[in-house]
């Protein structure tokens, strides 16, 4: 069912310790990622689920919010991969902010790990902590409204291996794009690939200044769903649903819900997708999230696949840089 | 001090994918797998506690109720086999019934585990995962009031393994039989081994109809242990002693309490358990939980064991099953 | 920069099953885990951060008080040692006291660790799982304040890999002495290893009859910290901070806190210590605890260093002491 991935660049190189943003890579970059997520897909689809290349490394998995379906993915990737996995949780409540990042930062150096996997509630935490982390990758698994880089690759391998590339398709990105770093990462990542990217929303769910993202704006899910290649929903915070930006869960549906009537806007072979967890009857049916073109839990699938080729990658990366920084130095 | 086990039937084929409840296991099944824990007993009194028969599967503890006994249990059973071992805690505080269990069951799929063990508060919880899962086995770990068949197992080894056998055997399960997915699970374990089962509990906590079960009941204590060959003593829980059922711990101490003086009830050597955790002072007297009769210590360990055995068995009858498949269609 | 370690006794036998406390130790028995935990650094700073020593070994991280970043070094130290690491984190409100903490010694005898590694509220709940456990070494990650003996003996590390020795040192140890077992198990093992300890402290801070411990006390940072080696700093519990022991933290600083000025009453070359987490602008500014003579850092890594050379040491002894045993009664 699955399309041949397009050819890519074979001879690049990958140059980032760290994946701390869409926003950092080129289009060979993205590309050289999802080649090898595709290839990492066939692992977890085997009886044994591993390969042992990572032996000996330590990950670890710094949450500040709690996300059992993220940590998970990432967890199960780091343990096939035969890194030694350790899940830190830390409850924002005893956190005081900036001073004691800087301390976590300082703990976690000393225990040595080759990988950092961290979501914060803060923009820009990720990035303190690469800056402070000596001999260790961080990927940031979520940093405040800014960046999800890991969701949007997946989202991009997903797309990858339903329509055979990015460039060029229509892309409706659904909801509230307001808050969403999912979508922040999908918007810079889908330009970068090529694909035309449109944003359905009402206006108190966009940022001001959207236009400057390089996307086409639309309130009305009729019009913005026309001719649509992939429809990606949003999730809606039910936090939000009090009043002030949005008036309840069921005008929400009514208005900006995916239901299979509405779908037939978009092209007939458009596929669906929605980063999970999803509020059925929110802003999509159950109709629509189980049928026929929804690509839900495929994207979950190219999720695992996705983080083990980007672990993989990085801590190579690091090998690498940090071999030549010593031949360097030797020649000196 | 252990007696031999009784001899099985050595050419049985397990053939359930999963384990749900004792309910759909028949004697050969109960035996098979009592055989194979107690085979596995071995494994986690040696210095190097490990067997890689499951290197590289994924073994995901899904538990929607706390539970930290059962699920280090379930735990080291899964490492001591070698696989990787993932837990995954909601808190029910955050899940809507139904809805979500099928969305978190799309999740799981696209992680591709090879091993689901689920406690739910919902009778049926297992089952639905159970159909919405591919190419996973998985164990029901308790659903509501309804099962806890890993439960019922380790106590079936513990006895044999004390008295040599299970059949015509008088045993006595006693306290709070309404609420408990255990004695269910004991009851139809120990009628389908041929014990004679006996409650033993005030009739507010005995479920309508109960006598359809194939249980002898009694509402006192010292009619109900009379030769008993074991005596199986149930938790109480502290949030039903608010009247409407118990009307205090001292209260029911004193009529369905176990202390040394009603164990002379039943036979010289009978034996006395319960699941844990306990709460001593009301089901059951410190001197009786820590004295020559209880085997309650012996009941956990025989949990690793069992636990192993099954999660053994289930993947080896998924992989066949999934070959004798893959064979037929070969062949057509 | 870092100095040679003293030479210390190669052909001592370390003799304990169990670490619970500094107390218990002889001089050769604490000279002895270090040389070994300073043997023990290199490997966490490999590439394959892994020696394979307890393969199939089971260590249980069980916690009663949350910590993150002791379990997180306990559970580091025991997978790059090969073990299959189980973390049992126990909620305190659902413990009763004394009663539950012996089923919870039944619960984990019956699943054979190798290793138990527990932190609790109560002075004495370590020595009491180590008489309940059988073929299990117990570490005392911190008991109410009694003792947190690794702490003290990874203090003492990073003091002899800066300054050679920890004989003859004059070292300083400030701030809320009365709460800290970290404060009672360091005082032991300096006094052990034959440093000049003093104790920096308001005397509601103080324990009654501290004079008896071999420490000289002072009130004053500006007296105590004259001629110095070594400053460490007690973490001041945010709770204490309501007024009876505390005036408040501005006060605390104003007159307890280490800040540059203060510190030059050391001596030049004098170093910094803190157990963590840090209360800057607290106990500590963050000039110093960021500064050059802070090894607050190293601290952290020579945990997990220290961890490693005790978990193989105590399980080596224990398999040792238990082929004695077996070799004894053989000879009958």
């Amino acid at each position: 069912m699955t399309k041949a991935i397009d050819t890519i660049n074979y001879t690049h190189v990958f140059g980032h310790r760290h994946l701390l943003g869409i926003a950092e890579l080129s289009p060979h970059d993205i590309e050289y990622l999802l080649e090898r997520a595709d290839k990492a897909v066939s692992v977890s689809r085997q009886v044994e689920k591993k390969k042992m290349v990572l032996r000996g490394r330590t990950q670890i998995n710094l949450f500040f919010e709690p996300s059992t379906r993220t940590q998970a993915s990432f967890e199960l990737a780091g343990k096939r991969l035969g890194a030694d996995v350790m899940n830190m949780s830390v409850a924002s409540s005893s956190v005081k902010k900036g001073e004691t990042l800087v301390d976590t930062a300082i703990t976690l150096n000393a225990m040595q790990p080759d990988l950092l996997v961290v979501r914060h509630h803060s923009a820009g935490a990720a990035e303190l902590l690469a800056q402070k982390l000596v001999g260790c990758s961080v990927i940031n698994a979520g940093d405040g409204a800014h960046e999800h880089p890991t969701q949007a690759l997946l989202d991009a391998l997903t797309i990858k291996r339903n329509k055979g590339r990015v460039a060029r398709l229509t892309v409706a990105i659904c909801g509230d794009v307001l808050h969403s770093r999912v979508a922040r990462s999908n918007i810079i990542l889908l330009n970068a690939l090529g694909a035309r990217v449109r944003l359905i929303a009402p206006s108190t769910l966009l940022p001001i200044g959207v236009e400057r993202l390089g996307v086409e704006v639309f309130n009305s899910m009729e019009e913005g769903l026309k001719d649509c290649d992939v429809v990606m929903m949003l999730r809606v915070q039910r936090e939000r649903m009090t009043g002030a930006l949005i008036p309840s869960a069921r005008e929400y549906f009514r208005f900006y819900g995916l239901d299979s009537e509405r779908l037939k806007y978009a092209k007939e072979d458009a596929i669906v997708m929605h980063p999970g967890p999803m509020n059925r009857g929110v802003e999509i049916s159950s109709e629509v999230a189980d049928g026929p073109q929804s690509v839900i839990e495929e994207q979950v699938e190219m999720g695992v696949a996705l983080r083990m080729a980007v672990i993989e990658t990085l801590i190579e990366t690091n090998d690498r840089l940090d071999n030549e920084k010593k031949h360097k130095e030797e020649q000196k």
